[in-house]
């Protein structure tokens, strides 16, 4: 069932360890197919490792599991919430990478300093505490995402959405990048923050021109 | 003898260099039977590609090697003295991960500031000096750690325990992270710590709803 | 065609990754034919596990594809105005490298401050801002660069030149190395800046004494 | 000739990339054999993957080759200057390891700030800036090393001093580390430097009990 869902989220789940963006059995990506509405998503507290595009979870977004006979990722409420209230997301990565965290817990959001912005759509907002796994994380990540790609929870981490699950992934990587820089220059000085123009202009570049043409 | 113990506690410490908490031949983890009180540890001075189950050394809460051709690691001694003082740990880790250690030369312990503490029991409290390798710094061990399954030891390094060895290798993991992105944050400003009662809502998600079930 | 070519351009584009310099698809290598002035890039957004010498693009120096059935790395056009203004570079890399860029977001260039400088000729100046993909960038980079081997561009990252795909490749590397170290130490006080006669000395001690003779 | 030397040698060579303490082809590991006194020594601007035991270089104490077809590494000399100075060095490294180069740069000693600088005995001194390549800077290593196993020369590098080629390169392993970690520490106060007594401690430590006895 969903076998080519199935594959392209174990991959990007993945990308996680591979990208140095968890620890352990932390973060998770999930995707949504656009023909039946079901979820696949990571089971929870499984080592990177041991898992497969098979053991992936299917859930519908009521939450209940309707293929798997693991447990489904402990922040799968957060990701059915989003869903539900954004048709248009596809694909959904949550992870603690260090440096985006790193602003979480000072409760700032990370500026828009390099031409990889494009990419996640400017800026990364910061979102207030709550616990994981419950629905209230979830509507606190609706509220504050607006037209980002992403958004930094307080003292906690990361969540990206996409137009699929790989878009998610693409753009939790390039969070966690932009942090880091932005993180180093920082410490020396005021980094240039883009203006509203060129994060048109660099969007604009990435969707329109970057890739091969399908 | 023992045979599943020292597997675990083999691929435990593996997982050491595999986090990248250790440099050469430095870390190491143990795990105690609950049968047999017999403890399973590390090699000393042994290259960790050089490690397997079968050359872990077996000795008693005495410290009497009871099978194994090598001498096992310089801090059995520290180990054996947390296993006396608390029949409650079952397995136990030490490292000199970076981060970590950059608050223990600073004589500083570790703040929560990641909803990850709930791993670790909250911060991490800060022991006095005392050189490796004999009895005095497990009982500095014994005597600060409390609740938490974690301890820095000052100019040192790190110490966690816990229900095994798989959970305390978990410890020494996450306090590794939390460290590192409590420095990048402390460098910029000033870390949200999180509330007791935050700590407490965190440690029950990841005791009650986190991984599969039994 | 130019099977050579071919070759080196993969391995110098498969060494950015291989040393941590780019993230995902962006970054990217081309070398030049003395004889036919035809250009070997990689494609657009294709990850590097799936590079080839074969699935490489082959450009004249006006951008038409003379070779190849995937789009030419977006960046084609920057590494043409170069190629054009410049008869003496044959190699050309483009990276994000992370400490470089955070110095291209505070609008500071890097500081002579090792003696791997010398493979670098000296310090890297710095580009203003411009949108990347077009001539733009290109003319700025021919304008700023000099006779360094390397530029950093305003907000954005590094691009390198050299005698060869690998000649450019290494000072990619040791931009970002040189970055760093100017970087911790920044941190820490004022680095040392290597005198303009000392960086002739170590310029000379790595063409004239460097290496194995061919 | 010299078959075990030329094998200890090109293990510790590859060690160097292995804990990350060089980039492309910088960085060398010698070992001298105690009944001839040649010096066995990796070829200059090599690559690793490329480095094997039979194509390490042997040269005598004045620099002659004595086997090999390759260049040997072009700070063979600053090596023969310390073994001829030094009858009781049988192993050396040279890296230009980031965190340890930050001091370099900015004029600074490495203090001792972890129980590990035990196997670097103590803190590690500073030395003038020469160029690579030549005597000069070979007499400035021995004149400054003291009884240190570990020197940083400015804007340059490191240079560590063992009884055997591994021990040189288990201490260049420790020296980065040891920097780095003071490096953090120094960025948020004042690390505790240990005293001469507890270095002495810890010293002994490492030299009397770590490790399997021979």
């Amino acid at each position: 069932m969903l076998q080519a869902l199935r594959e392209e989220v174990y991959k990007c789940n993945m990308l996680l360890p591979e990208n140095d963006l968890v620890k352990m059995t932390s973060g998770n990506v999930s995707g949504r197919d656009p023909q039946t509405n079901l979820v696949v998503i990571k089971p929870s507290g499984v080592a990177y490792e041991k898992l497969s595009p098979e053991n992936m979870v299917i859930v519908d977004l009521d939450g209940n599991v309707v293929e798997g006979d693991l447990t489904p990722s402990i922040d799968t409420e957060t990701h059915l919430v989003v869903y539900r209230a954004r048709p248009d997301v596809f694909g959904m990565v949550h992870t603690h990478s260090t440096y985006a965290t790193s602003f979480a817990v000072l409760g700032q959001p990370i500026p828009p300093v390099t031409t990889t912005c494009g990419l996640i759509g400017g800026g990364v907002p910061l979102g207030r505490f709550a616990c994981f796994g419950g629905e209230t994380i979830g509507h606190e990540v609706v509220n504050v995402i607006g037209d980002s790609y992403a958004v930094i929870m307080q003292s906690h981490g990361v969540f990206t959405i996409g137009h699929s699950a790989s878009h998610a992934t693409r753009v939790a990587v390039e969070v966690e990048e932009m942090a880091k820089i932005a993180h180093l220059a920082m410490l020396r000085g005021k980094p240039i923050i883009l203006t509203p123009e060129q994060i048109r202009e660099v969007s604009s570049g990435y969707v329109n021109d970057y890739g091969q043409k399908k």
